[in-house]
């Protein structure tokens, strides 16, 4: 028996059940190594521990806590009245506190694994906190859950690998000893992707990949970086540009989301426009799955070696194997990075403004189309004095009354715009950019607008918590469609969202905002963010979900996809069969078959296996063997 | 008995073997129907029946056959000197005339599939012209053997499907009576991924997709068309171009090749730089495998749906179905079209030209440096008259005794130059251009040298059939690699090359030439032809394929991949353990076992199955069931 097993102790009661491992860590890492999650992210909620939304009642104003933000601690002045007329949230009223952590269920524990396991790994731990961050994503129902419930099934350990062989290690022993591996990054899926399956007997072990983190090399001639996949996104960025480089790949996630998380996801960032989404960063990959470890060869610019097995693994959510390492491509730091925002008379005028950017290949890194309630729900967020706020309203009424004649505060639309990359081609788009916005009565609002505008982004997971505290329940979905499809499908997809909540007894007209962003020629990203009143319904989550998925079948009807970027997890799952011939399914599920004979990547996400079901009633792990 | 099989009448010999078929031919085609490629394409070598290369010994040039290309039947002044003295090669040696057809073996033919077929195709053939045009692709072995030999395999007939429909039931039908299809488009493949394989003893039916050539729909809002895959390039650009679109995708085969094709190589095109690779380009495709026909069921511009099954479609070279439709990004067509050249002082000033292009994506729609033989090789395939020559090559001696102090006609590369787009972003990419170039001693050679320079392109299989009747066997093959390995890469790949062909007994120095091409940030496409005298060689294209194949190690040994756009095929499914993990190729075979169980997409390309072999000295098919 080797020295980690000899450490441990599983206590068990005389039916086998595990009540306890001591001691819970064992952390071969060095003092650099990352700290837990739940030292620095909340163990009910979204985000910092330090950062929250909170409302001063003798103020009268909103504020963001603690001093990571650079607006954090300023006076949300606009937000009580904004969210009282437009939302229907009464902001004194008194929140529902949730829980600190919920309560976690013992353990399964596979002896004979962890025995094998010997001191492959940088870090072992049976710790409930990680357990249970381990156990979920961001979705609406595992954050509800998080606060006010519990999970059905908890990762019984958590392994922090230090190095791709002991990823080797692991999947081998899985194999071996029927365990199932959870690849877990940042943990900001919001697809259930990372939610347990209840009826799962054997341990599951979540694979934290967050001390995998290292930039192996960067290779300035050939413009290509070699990473760890446990690298989070903003600490990826900061050690390339030690080097004079990036990724430029920016989700909104970036503060806590992996390497290996955005490839599993096949992610798209805030900046696609000019940097790519993450197929077109990726160059290779190394990925362990239990037929062994694929990658290519070497790195090459574009190849045709016949069927692209990257594309098997991007998008892949952890069902065929754990991603250790990727080669990405990178970019020179831009020397520009302009923020601006214009104004357009109404959301169809800056949709097409949108329409033309593409077809003509405008394509600042970033530009969003946000639709007039969107707008002013940035206002309320924005800590700007109500002075300059109408300063810049009048401003905009005057334009318009004597360019276009007329203009209505409740029609409006912003488009918040962000150029980076060289001088000549940032001037060489903005030349155009504002040829194309002329042509749309597009008027500049200036470069702090736009600045603004996309501090939202960040806050937004943290305005969910705020709203859920306070009987308001949201979440943001996200489509892509074609150009043609994109305004009707708002508009269906807003009525859709109305009916479905009144059906459901929702007393107060749903939020239901929009906005129109990453550009393609052949069509757009649509983001659409749905709050509803939870007040008096039964099953506050149950009835958004219902709500949530009657939209998605009217965004398909309407020309939309399931997924721009979020994935498919197990939230989406069951519409799949209804945007691919029915072979694909067939294709995909032989794929894992092939892979991953064992389920040992026993996600549960994107098809069901053809498997024999749990016996029902039967909940609770069944006792192990013994060492 | 349906009426199909009630008109065919199969004669056979006492032990079985099928003796002819009549009629040869059913057609239910209308009169628009495409002519059956016999009709206008050569049988013993390359490119349209009018088209060749030839020698006036009086009038002392070579010339172009035909009146098909603008430079048809004007004369090649310089080609004499320079083949003699860059290649080796006499244009007045007699040249070793090929035969008009190679002799074909009668048709193994399943006749329960064909009467079960019905009148479920829009042409069935047995003509031993069509017959052999579809045992074929145009790789230098195959081109030897139609000039010289014979194939070992015939595929035993073609059906020309008319519609989805068709191929559905061809699909069906060959798996309920263990018949092998192979899809056909243009037929210009270059890695014997047509060439049948001998020990098949099963009916071959080959697909002819180019009866399926329509273009279904036109949508420029959201700049998408739809197109059977039968349809051939130039054909789908002139039916684009009506709508005032074009897909500008353009392979050096775009003239035979077809957008099916283009799909199962994972083709590139010479314009790849603004219009993108062909995985760019399409958004949907409909192919129709074994287990059902796949699609997405709408066109949405990206997605995350699990992994994307067209990037296993995209490539697979015919062994998972046949594409019968694709849905495909479109461009306005483009406002400007300008040709331009430059001279640089060497290969190695082009080559930092190229890469500063690409690290700042200054992309013209075409970007090509070629090596000093290479540029000399295209004033040899030029038309202009001896003077003219002169005094360029004189402008360009001054220009460089003045700024750089010297330059030696010997040593000068040229980058040609095409830019398409609209005026903004050619005239934005121009200037960008020209000051990399000006950085790296560039000097414009002019318009009329960059538009010749492409001509090569189209000349370039027709000048390997005028050089196997002159006792020397050519190719061309290429790679991509990061573009610090691109110089070692040429000069390692031409002393590979003449060091195999003295081991192998060639007398004279091969002919090996390099061309920079397309554009990556993290590295760049080569093109290379390759040239070797065979006189006195026993065998010539054995002789060729053994220095390819070290050729082929040694790129790879230097970072150069496996294959840019040419594809992997049957000719080089060797080296491809060599650049993916073992379990790739697993993978890859798992998809094959599970999309097509029963092999009936037996091309045999990319991966070899682990199926009994045949039984040696059995070549021939042995005799079917009988009605």
């Amino acid at each position: 028996m080797d020295k980690v097993a000899a450490k441990l102790r599983v206590v068990r009661n005389s039916l086998g059940h595990v009540q306890a491992v001591e001691p819970t860590i064992i952390d071969h890492g060095s003092p650099e190594a990352p700290r837990p999650k739940y030292e620095y992210f909340k163990l009910n909620g979204w985000g910092y521990n330090d950062t929250k939304i909170l409302f001063d009642s003798a103020k009268n104003c909103g504020y963001v806590t603690g001093s990571r933000y650079s607006f954090a601690k300023l006076p949300l002045t606009q937000l009580e009245e904004f969210v009282k007329r437009d939302v229907g949230l009464d902001v004194r009223s008194k929140a529902k506190l949730p829980q600190d952590m919920m309560a976690v269920d013992p353990p399964y524990v596979n002896e004979p694994f962890i025995s094998d396991l010997g001191d492959s790994f940088s870090r072992l731990s049976f710790d409930d906190r990680e357990r249970m961050t381990h156990s979920h994503g961001h979705t609406l129902d595992e954050m509800y859950r998080a606060k006010f419930g519990k999970f059905d099934r908890f990762a019984d350990c958590v392994v922090y690998p230090g190095e791709h062989d002991h990823v080797e290690k692991l999947v081998k022993l899985a194999v071996k000893h029927g365990v199932v591996l959870i690849p877990y990054g940042g943990g900001t899926n919001v697809t259930k992707a990372l939610l347990l399956l209840k009826e799962e007997k054997r341990m599951i072990v979540s694979i934290d990949m967050t001390r995998m983190n290292k930039v192996k090399w960067v290779d300035k001639v050939n413009m290509l970086a070699c990473a760890e996949s446990g690298i989070i996104g903003v600490d990826l960025e900061k050690e390339l540009q030690k080097s004079g480089v990036c990724t430029g790949h920016e989700p909104d996630s970036v503060e806590f989301s992996t390497l290996g998380g955005w490839i599993a996801t096949r992610a798209s960032g805030m900046k696609k426009n000019y940097y790519g989404n993450i197929e077109d960063i990726v160059m290779n990959l190394r990925v362990v799955t239990p037929i062994g470890t694929y990658e290519k060869l070497s790195v090459w610019p574009r190849i045709s070696n016949g069927p692209d097995l990257f594309h098997m693994i991007m998008g892949s959510e952890g069902i065929f194997g754990i991603v250790t390492e990727a080669t990405i491509r990178v970019r020179k730091l831009a020397e520009v990075h302009e923020y601006d925002s214009l104004v357009f008379p109404s959301f169809e005028d800056g949709e097409k403004f949108m329409w033309e950017l593409a077809r003509n290949r405008v394509y600042p890194a970033s530009v969003r189309l946000v639709d007039n309630i969107q707008f002013r729900f940035a206002v309320a967020f924005s800590v700007a004095p109500q002075s300059l706020k109408s300063d810049f309203l009048q401003r905009i009424a005057r334009f318009y009354l004597t360019r276009i004649k007329g203009y209505d505060p409740y029609k409006l639309a912003v488009a918040t715009l962000l150029f980076e990359g060289s001088t000549e081609e940032t001037q060489y788009q903005k030349k155009l950019l504002y040829e194309i916005a002329e042509r749309h009565s597009g008027m500049s609002a200036g470069e702090e607008n736009g600045r603004k505008g996309y501090r939202l982004t960040f806050l937004i997971a943290y305005i969910r918590d705020f709203a859920m505290e306070h009987d308001f329940i949201a979440e943001s979905l996200e489509t892509s469609a074609p150009w043609s499809k994109v305004l009707p499908l708002c508009e269906n997809t807003k009525k859709q969202v109305k009916e479905s909540a009144a059906k459901l007894g929702v007393t107060i007209d749903p939020f239901v905002t929009f906005r129109i962003t990453l550009l393609y020629e052949t069509g757009a990203t649509v983001y659409i963010y749905i709050a509803i009143c939870s007040r008096g319904l039964k099953d506050p989550v149950a009835a958004y979900e219902k709500i949530e998925e009657e939209a998605r079948w009217c965004i398909i009807r309407n020309g939309g996809s399931l997924s721009h970027h979020h994935g498919v997890g197990k939230l989406r799952k069951k519409f799949l069969p209804h945007v691919m011939a029915p072979c694909g399914l067939e294709i995909i599920r032989g794929m894992k078959q092939n892979v991953d004979p064992r389920n040992v990547f026993a996600a549960g996400n994107i098809v069901d296996l053809e498997e024999p079901k749990a016996k029902s009633g039967e909940d609770k792990p069944s006792p192990t063997p013994k060492l």
